[in-house]
């Protein structure tokens, strides 16, 4: 494990703007020292105690005052890092900010990297990785679900279920090892029976959470919809249909070419990322070219596509399937609904076959005559949205980034090596050193024992000044 | 005067955007109890002294966790209002930081409008007027003479100094009026020598304070210089040559048409906003006439106007000086500088004579080839800078607005009728009422008898959460 920090780091911490105030934070040793050559008060800082606040000035090299301020003191290890810390809160403008920042530097203080104040919480064992990693997913929350997700996981909620899993593992491997030590006499102090069945509770409690990831990720990022078919078959009705009704926050996102036209509207609580793209079929137009590209990219990356089929016309259907089909990609969670656009403009016999002929789809009637359709759309969408909630009973603890889940993957595997083994009646040594594997995942996961480059990797998403 | 407001505000004070942390600030009787409405922590606030820090989780209706927060306490009066103030400190994500505003608006807050926190500030007697609008000056402030400008008249140097020609008028004042008291005797209390001294001194006083806007305007918004002239003139290699020596800061400023080019050059610690024009001559082209109403306002707000002239051509230099002149405006502080460009292209006896026939203009002679010629442009374009810097003799206190400007001339106005009525002889009762009219404006700039309209007109100029 890296070991702490020693140095005294600095950063602005509010965000870069005009506003009513900017707030500089020192920490480490000499926070307060530091603080203390800046500023000008009624008190000497460093007679002062934890949690409380002091006006004065902070003057330059020459005596010339920078701003009229207040200084709060955190004494070690009551702080966001565990270290001193001394945060100055000065007239929000970038100018008084960079210039006290440059104070802070001369006077011994450095620039802190991306995340690096919650590195040093982390290194200094206030927070565990898992919980250094909500801090960032929190200051990204925009919504609901994914600001209560990160919130569960700062308080620990993952930590406490990888812990209690890692005890579990733990406890097994020393009762496995020390078996290895009466290896001669050839003792068993564990059942196997009851070891298969322990272990197969732990790799049932292990896939939960990675199937949680899916729906924390539905959470955080939200659903990406993805609306394909011809021109001129009512797609653009379709998206204002579905984004007009209850919509919390909608905003069409910046960036995007003519060919693609992306909302976000949050229903119920989870965001969805509807997406119109321009059209699906080959031609040798070079625009047009570029637009199929697009929007193969779209569908490759998306969680439902919406094929959306002119009732009247109703050729190239099987060809349109195929055509989505090819742009999938991986397959996994993925949903396409054909829906029959216009379906009020042609008999109802010949909706009922086409809902027959492609019954190995869900498909959907619309029109823009009765709103049936768009409810059953909706209700459609909603209920795949909810899919790989987790336990419904209970609170469930899900897991939010890929590095989490990839590393309980990893966890999982080692179980499942280790539950072939005792099937297998394999040696205790053998299975030690897959439970061990096990055990090194859970500490990944937490941040025990965990490299230098994958800190560095998890801490670059953080903003400067957190 | 407004009487001081009595509810209990609220608004984010950070700048909206993503950060390390974000502080929402309460302030009015209630900040305490309604902070406790949302707060859980260790401690009860109402029970816990000013200027300390506490940790805990601000909880919804619901019992639900918002985040977890640092708040910190200042009890009146010693807070930024003067009145009971709560500062909640979150993490710095939009989302949490609009929720909590919303729990708090809920438990009884209200939303502050722009500057209203600082409004407070000014009613409750902490700040007068003019430090008032320090403080937004001190926000917007992106250059050392701004920012320094900004905190001198926040540390109330304007203020001492509009007080002391307050008191000096008042005196005189309230001895004229003892001679009303008197009248049937004929005293007169005053020297009416020593009277037209005192009085004339004052006016001087105030003299320099409006002659400091125009510097203070300078510190603050920058020198505008445009460059006007015919096509191929050389105005761009001018404008590059300008600023690319010394540049501290260079941008270029967005909205811009494709008719004007504005570059915005810190030199030496002065801002020049430099632009560069389209064609300066009459015509019929649809697109040009538009070219030329705009360049003629640039003109018209300029401080310094550089009319470059081709050396070779020569021609229309009489027209483009009268064209220029016509597009001036308020001529006051305004300087033209003639450029004869590509003068090594011709004979040294033919730019004399230029010289000679424009001597009534400052003119500067410039090529590519040596950089006499734009040493000397920058060397007077400092100079102008300079202007109307005030006493050389230590340190000159400057106003920064122009409702502080018009005040003190209304003031100097009032002065100049007491002045010529002393000459005159005029009766005390009628020297009376053009003193306690200066009276009236001395108590105008800082803020003493002020009109709500007057008062909503400088706030507005705040951003909300100061």
């Amino acid at each position: 494990m890296k070991m702490p920090e020693n140095d005294t780091i600095t950063a602005i911490i509010t965000p870069i703007g005009e506003g009513g105030i900017a707030v500089i934070r020192l920490s480490g040793p000499d926070s307060i020292s530091i603080a203390c050559a800046v500023f000008r008060g009624k008190v000497d800082l460093r007679e002062e105690k934890s949690h409380t606040v002091h006006f004065g000035r902070i003057t330059g090299a020459d005596g010339a005052v920078i701003d009229e301020v207040l200084v709060t003191i955190f004494r070690s290890p009551h702080s966001y890092t565990t270290e001193d810390v001394v945060e100055i809160s000065c007239h929000g403008s970038v100018f008084i900010a960079r210039k006290i920042l440059d104070l802070l530097v001369g006077s011994g203080a450095r620039l802190a990297g991306p995340g690096e104040f919650t590195r040093r919480a982390f290194l200094n064992g206030r927070i565990d990785l898992s919980q250094a990693e909500a801090v960032a997913d929190l200051i990204r929350a925009d919504s609901a679900p994914s600001h209560n997700l990160a919130l569960a996981q700062l308080r620990g909620s993952l930590s406490v279920k990888v812990s209690q899993m890692r005890t579990k593992v733990l406890d097994i491997c020393s009762m496995i090892e020390l078996e290895l030590d009466f290896s001669e006499e050839g003792l068993e102090f564990v059942g196997r029976e009851k070891l298969i069945n322990d272990l197969e509770t732990l790799r049932d409690e292990i896939s939960q959470l990675i199937e949680s990831y899916e729906h924390g990720k539905i959470q955080r990022e939200g659903l990406r919809i993805v609306l394909a078919g011809s021109p001129n078959v009512g797609k653009s009705s379709i998206l204002n249909s579905l984004i007009q009704e209850d919509r919390a926050i909608v905003s069409e996102i910046s960036g995007t070419t003519r060919d693609t036209i992306e909302e976000s509207v949050v229903i119920d609580g989870t965001r969805f990322n509807i997406i119109d793209t321009a059209g699906l079929r080959e031609t040798h137009d070079a625009l047009e070219v570029e637009g199929i590209k697009r929007t193969r990219e779209q569908i490759n990356h998306a969680d439902i596509i919406l094929l959306i089929i002119d009732s009247m016309v109703g050729t190239h259907i099987r060809e349109d399937i195929d055509l989505v089909g090819s742009y999938l990609g991986d397959r996994s969670h993925k949903e396409i609904i054909i829906i029959f656009n216009k379906s009020d403009l042609v008999q109802e016999n010949q909706t009922l076959e086409m809902g027959k002929k492609y019954s190995a789809y869900r498909t959907v009637l619309t029109s823009t005559k009765t709103p049936s359709g768009m409810n059953e759309l909706k209700k459609l969408i909603g209920m795949i949205s909810l899919r790989g909630k987790g336990r419904p009973d209970g609170e469930s603890i899900m897991i939010s980034n890929m590095r989490q889940r990839n590393t309980l993957q990893n966890a999982a595997n080692s179980l499942d090596f280790a539950i072939q083994g005792v099937k297998n009646g394999v040696s205790a040594d053998l299975l030690s050193v897959d439970l061990r594997g096990a055990l090194s995942y859970f500490s990944e996961v937490v941040g025990v024992d965990i490299s230098e480059e994958v800190l560095n990797n998890i801490f670059l998403r953080f903003c400067i000044g957190k």
